[in-house]
């Protein structure tokens, strides 16, 4: 049978391309079955990219430097704080606006925008926020079923501070999130889904990780592929020993980070050394360097790709999100490796000029007009 | 008694300026007691401007003009809609960001933007949205205290769609505004308060106007000024024998319109005898012209003044509310009219180059690049 008519619309999709890409036949597949051989039996493809994380609407507020130093927070970080730390940051903030974000989510979002089928798993309450939610990842076209939760915490929302060098620092109040568990795993969307990537922020809520290390386990039984982004480089200080054994022990194909979750990673200020040691614990690397672009790593291949200009960064919340839409997508379209990292920093870069963590325009148009062919 | 020791910190503020520029010396003041002479009880001045409309939570998003033709709604107006409607509709358009925003309540924002003090009354329902509304405002600085409504309507949103040119056309849902009502009139905060500034979409929720002509009488009575937006050509074609009535009874000494407010009041396509019908009509009329500027007129004075350039309009949401703004700034701080026309076309000016109602950076920091002394 051709393996093209197993995976519908788009025969080099990541289920076909990313078993090349990540060179399983290189690797031992002891202790992860279904990873050299798909299953006769896969799904058929109904998505290129299901993602999983914290359904957050964020709360965007311009803040100068002083106020970071007063509240004691890390600029760039991504700290917890419980409903009451939220409610009284909020009365010291100014004026904000209000957008659905959530890390994985806006990769969905990303990756819809670029007109690849995405599917989205997170929890959001049934109330206003949780509909505005449902509407914004919905209306972008991404499948999202996740049930609402009634009667608890209320839907996520993180409080964004926006310094005039657009670099954001986020406290997250995980409200309905913590109810996310592995019920709230649609087997037939993972079974159908080429690769299913997850936010390293879920290993913070008490059953989200289950969830995850179910969503793997199945995605792989599918003969797909699973990634994960570290996040956050304090998230990665919390949860090292986790994050490296699900790569080690092949539970994760596909990793990203940027350079400070890399070097938090493995505990060294040497990024050469850190990539190296990423290269050897994933069959993908994705280590994203802001202005100096990105670099994939995939066996002995390394395939950087420069950074996009820009005139002004207005915003840097979701330009991670968004440069891993763009190189999984890329990955789907069998994009060579060094156009899917250059991809993925076009989708960045959009983010970037506007507030705002998901597109303002069409990343599909965004990229016909750069020369991609997706 | 010197004058200025009436005023508070700024002696030449709108009670004291405004006085001048509008000319009372030279206008009948039958039927309108207490507007040439201030009281001698009048209260210290507050607020330099209060204003008073529906409070209003944005749903902003981005669409393609034939959904407008298939929603069978007019480019550029503001309609009523039902929660029905508003679900309806929401459910049609693409993702979106949420600010707050009503026209009013935009134009309060602006004058604290621009480092004046300001006021506000307009009703929130105690809910998710409300809270947001509540914070926005105060954040920016507004005296804002009007009382949520509890157990009724939910806050009110406006559904806006942006269009590629960036004009917008709006969708509104008036929920808890439609308890606006007389009692929401706190009387100290319009006897203190340099002119009471309202929005004429105040006369479509049912006690709304009452609370209008209750708080003009207040501040005619302290021997303050009164000011009106014509809102929409639509909303004039409602209430025009109304508008006309407050502005020739010189219940109104201030009134805002835009060119195609302006022509639809006087019902008329001939923009030159409608500024002549205007002149006559109140003490100061503004006519706002998008890119040709806007001019001023007051008595036999006309003050016109050139828009500012700008490289790419974003959204034309708030432009004329924020225009306003600077308007009363520059009378409040005794500016030539021109130069206050002016200031209001730089202000409108900030809020198009980026999506959302209110200004995205400081008016006052903006306003001194430029050349004002405020």
């Amino acid at each position: 049978m051709p393996h093209g008519s197993r995976l519908g619309p788009h025969p080099a999709g990541i289920g076909a391309c990313t078993r090349r890409l990540i060179g399983y036949e290189t690797r031992d597949p002891a202790g992860a079955p279904g990873r050299i051989h798909e299953s006769d039996f896969m799904s058929d493809l109904r998505f290129d990219v299901l993602t999983i994380g914290n359904a957050i609407v964020d709360i965007l507020a311009r803040i100068e430097d002083d106020l970071l130093a007063r509240e004691g927070v890390a600029k760039g970080m991504m700290r917890l704080v419980d409903g009451a730390q939220s409610a009284a940051l909020y009365d010291r903030i100014g004026p904000a606006i209000e957008a659905s974000g959530g890390s994985a989510a806006n990769t969905a979002a990303g990756v819809a925008s670029l007109g690849l089928r995405a599917a989205y798993f997170g929890k959001v309450a049934d109330d206003a926020l949780g509909r505005i939610y449902r509407h914004d990842i919905r209306a972008q076209g991404v499948h999202y079923e996740t049930a609402a939760l009634v009667g608890g915490a209320p839907t996520a929302t993180s409080i964004i501070l926006i310094s005039p060098d657009g670099e954001r620092t986020m406290n997250t109040h995980l409200g309905a999130c913590h109810a996310l568990s592995p019920d709230d795993i649609d087997e037939d969307v993972v079974a159908g889904s080429a690769v299913t990537y997850v936010e390293g922020y879920l290993w913070d809520p008490p059953l989200a990780k289950d969830a995850c290390r179910k969503a793997f386990a199945l995605a792989h039984a599918s003969g797909r592929k699973t990634a994960i982004t570290l996040s956050d480089s304090f998230c990665v200080d919390r949860y090292r020993g986790e994050f490296l054994d699900l790569m080690r022990s092949g539970t994760v194909d596909i990793v990203f980070a940027n350079d400070s979750e890399l070097k938090a990673l493995y505990e060294t200020s040497d990024r050469a050394s850190a990539i190296e040691a990423l290269r050897a614990d994933c069959a993908i690397g994705i280590v994203t360097l802001g202005a100096e672009g990105a670099v994939a790593l995939r066996g002995t291949e390394t395939a950087p790709a420069p950074a996009f200009p820009i005139d002004r960064i207005e915003d840097l919340t979701g330009a991670g999100d968004q440069f891993a839409a763009g190189f999984l997508a890329g990955l789907a379209r069998d994009l060579p490796l060094a156009e899917a990292v250059r991809l993925g920093c076009l989708c960045g870069t959009e983010v970037i000029g506007h507030v705002g963590p998901r597109p303002a325009t069409s990343l599909k148009d965004l990229a016909a007009q750069t020369g991609f062919r997706l």
